[in-house]
């Protein structure tokens, strides 16, 4: 058995990660760290965990450094504090927090307004996504996990772009998010039911945090210039993205190729589900799993192609996704506590 | 007090039409119609209404051709069968089925699987968008409001492409729209509140039928080549119509020139709200009203610039629009009947 | 018109209040406070309101007491500071909040944890169900409104108890509440929208606030023993709430019975909808207006009888009966500002 | 391997069963049946079960006959049609439709509108709940599971009668249920997406079929009359019932007494959790589970105590009950295939 510590255990996705790895051939949870309820034991905080009696700790790096993994679900700027100890001690780590995803330390500030503390290990953060990163996750030391935003866009538009299938200057991201994606401390006005429910609306419109992550993994497909435009929305549901792409098919290209592109990309994927011709994911045949669902289609008048891709916010788009991330690194099947089907209705 | 015959009175849109014209004060209900219930009160079919004793009857063109307006809110198909009859007759007409909105009778058979049956009156038919066609409105005999996604997508998109300011050969419209856009008589299993609820999907990706009229009706404005690729979403909540529309500002043109074109086109409308710098609308805020919220920003990296107008479907994307016709009609104040304000939250 | 002044003009109450004032024919609208937002206008709150341009202030008792009127729609213990002063200056009051609802002053140390400041003027607030107290609030200079939960249960049990239909000591209200119930200030764990929503739980089971001013009422309309369970619960909705009362019957009593009761007593009143045999109220119905559904049935079986009564939480249970009281002492007709009908869906 | 047939593969319950009995160590679904989808492969009518591939088939008894279990979610009046030739050939039955629940034959025309067509084997059905006939259930030819209110309603009221806590003839119990309890097929306009979302109601008032079994059940536990008021409502979420048990507790029993009785009777449950003083449950815990929540108090003033119990109704409530029944016979773990916990949020 393997020790895992997971850091940020009593957030959206830290508990999800309990509930996955409780059921881990090869993972005992040694270490759950809770700044909020450190003291308290798992079941006391969500009742439904009615058999998890871990007492939740204060973040104690040297703690966590006896683990053999350290997955981390923490606010920007938290993980950069500890994972430096982590990794001398040679714990391995799989990081959701965004601390480790950009490689231009520089972009910090802008973005997160917080200075990199420790800007020489973002070389060696390998970003999270199996699908794209298969190998060096499996021997990374530091894996960045992406957003969930950015999971279901790169799933989608990567293989078009590797195979120059598409125009990579203008790509549109429209993005539909359920309100699970806000996490569970951010108890603001937009979110309270009573606002958020009957609603939908852009946010963030100027600039949301997963854009520079996105154009920073799809730069790395392609030699040209990379334009991407993403407007995030909340709708009103719990869990759930759904992206709608608009991308320019090169010359000769149809919907068809686009499709054939991405059912060979994803042919022998565990997680990735490619639909036939004029079929459309739906939020939620992904919800409680870490499935991606892919669909491509065309609109031969405007000459512009819809790709669309569904994920749970919290599963393929975070806490599964770290899951089959520790899979790799451990050398385990990649599919270990990540078999679960969609709860229907 | 003008007689006015409601034709399809207990659909979504039909109920709507009664709630907003039992209060107006130039107009009496004079006829209402329902295959489904004829012989029974309106207040047997929706008790909330309960005042409402008026007996609903089978459409009987000739007792609706008595009176001064007829209003329909059919499916496709029905409208054509009694207009003639009633234009002759002298009853003026506000319908919002398509039977009358594209110019074009060759467009029926591919959009809506029938022949038009007097195409002849397709040229007098007045698009009843009242912000983009007042004057004419006022003396129409036959106005054909527009679907609900078009409304939004016009009032956004019109100022731009008149005041030459965005490319009209590539505009992105992605929709998200609560489920009272399908109708109360749609029992189908994607709208089962089962199914449904906890749920965003899209549909009718290859081609939606307000993707015909949208297009109509943009290149009135500009004598360039309009190219739009339409996208609509159901997302889990009863009503309102956000639209993200993605377009390309002409060179030199920012964001704020956008919004500028917005702000002057529509500053002396009473329906039309342009928001400031940073605002983005909600659906909610149009919910139960005749108002839409329009927004507009640039996405400086990309060159898109993103438009986001918010309408309620069966308000100022449906009900509300047609009482706003009826009142350029009458000749009364624009906003008769259409004074209210959401009800928040 | 008559000068009013709206007390905690920015929570849900208070906006409701706003909404309905606003056309009302013989009020003007003459301060608002909010303590949140004071020096802002209310459009800046609440865009949906663009047209409301007026200034919210600091509660100011001077200046409130300039108005003829004053709705209170604050917290616990606010009402209490203030009005004693209004009184003197002679601006009658309508107080939504706690502080003037109990007539015993030795309840709110318990209830509310504080101690009442003014228990000389408990005797002279009237309770505010003008369906129970109609003549008394004509004349009031001081109208303690109910809370939401108590105007659904009195309007349902009042004649029932007055009749002496059923029995007075063992009544069982059960409630279901949408989340506009909260408040918008309470951004509490369990009203953020993925925790509230896909939920059903009840709250405050062993008393709730509600109880004991239901309990005074009913006292009132009986000189037997009261004896009443109320149990109220959150269900995933934002407005409304279904009330399901099960009572005993006395002898020789039948469903029948109960509903001509309440037929006969609310035969002329606007606000009070009693259905037929079988027909159960929705709280649908009642959204955005001032109506109470009201319907009683039996099961013979047990020898148990159910009434249910739906009410909005905000209209009939809050805004919608304040108004209808102000409307009382002005003198006005008591459905001024009062007509909205259900927007449907 | 045993080979399992499923009756109704394509509802709500057969679905969830399929889920289930997927990840089940030592079960084979070795024939599933749909009357509406036969020829398809699940993952054609369910896209998000993507990896099965099975072909539905029609109901065909002898070829259910040849598996060992036959686990039937079918409406009122197709099970009693085909059990006895499944008994016959020596399949055993689990069946959670209504057909062979009730041990007196001549309820059938009065709650079900049909006449028992085997009434000979309504006496070797066991009831089943395992937590209150484990024995019989292991040994069972064939097991009727309950409905899913009954389900709630006994497990929570068991034990108090049982141990002669509560007065058997006086029990109110107000349900609140999710949409899919109505089922996949029943696509009417109460269920409708735009009717039932922000709503809430009661229904069948006068008389629910889940009443007669409830009663039968408690019966068995005391030899006093027992009497039942239930009232279902209908509150917009999909998945989850939460029951109000409103009980008067005898003589010098408190709400403590309560509590004890039932964390007693449930220690060594593995699948009810009796909370703690003043927890109450909520239906989000038990989401995708097999899991009840009980909890108890006691209101003093009215002398009621509360009784309160949540369960997903298609898990503990159908699906998961049948698979406890299907692991009870079959004489493995009882928790086989049951492990999952709610996903949460």
């Amino acid at each position: 058995m393997t020790n895992v510590a997971i850091i940020g255990a009593t957030g959206y996705g830290g508990v999800e990660l309990i509930r996955l790895l409780q059921t881990h051939p090869s993972v005992r949870l040694s270490f759950l760290s809770s700044e909020t309820y450190a003291g308290q034991r798992v079941c006391d905080v969500y009742p439904h965990l009615a058999a998890s009696e871990t007492v939740l700790q204060k973040l104690d790096p040297a703690a966590v450094a006896e683990c053999d993994f350290a997955l981390l679900a923490v606010p920007a700027g938290t993980s950069m504090d500890v994972v430096p100890q982590l990794l001398e001690a040679g714990t391995r780590v799989v990081d959701v927090s965004p601390d480790f995803r950009l490689r231009d330390a520089s972009l910090y500030p802008r973005w997160y307004n917080l200075d990199h503390k420790c800007p020489e290990l973002l070389e060696q953060a390998v970003f999270g996504v199996p699908e794209l990163h298969r190998e060096p996750i499996k021997s990374a030391r530091l894996v960045a996990a992406p957003g969930c935003y950015t999971t279901g866009a790169l799933l989608a538009l990567a293989p078009l772009l590797a195979d120059k299938l598409i125009d990579p200057s203008d790509i549109i991201v429209d993005g539909k998010s359920g309100l699970s994606g806000v996490g569970r401390t951010a108890l603001q006005l937009p979110y309270h039911y009573p606002e958020a429910n009957e609603d939908a609306a852009a946010y963030a419109v100027t600039g949301h945090r997963h854009a520079p992550e996105m154009l920073q993994e799809l730069r790395l497909l392609t030699e040209s210039k990379v334009g991407i435009t993403f407007t995030p929305h909340l709708v009103p549901m719990t869990r759930g993205i759904l992206l709608t792409m608009y991308v320019k098919p090169l010359a000769d290209v149809g919907a068809g190729d686009l499709r054939a592109a991405l059912q060979r990309r994803y042919a022998d994927e565990p997680f990735v589900r490619v639909l036939p011709d004029d079929q459309w994911p739906h939020t939620k045949w992904a919800a409680g799993t870490n499935l991606c669902f892919l669909a491509a289609g065309a609109d031969q008048a405007s000459g512009r192609a819809v790709v669309v891709s569904a994920v749970d916010n919290l599963g393929k788009g975070m806490a599964g996704q770290m899951v089959q991330c520790l899979n790799l690194m451990l050398g385990v099947d990649e599919t270990s506590a990540l078999h679960a089907q969609a709860v229907h209705p």
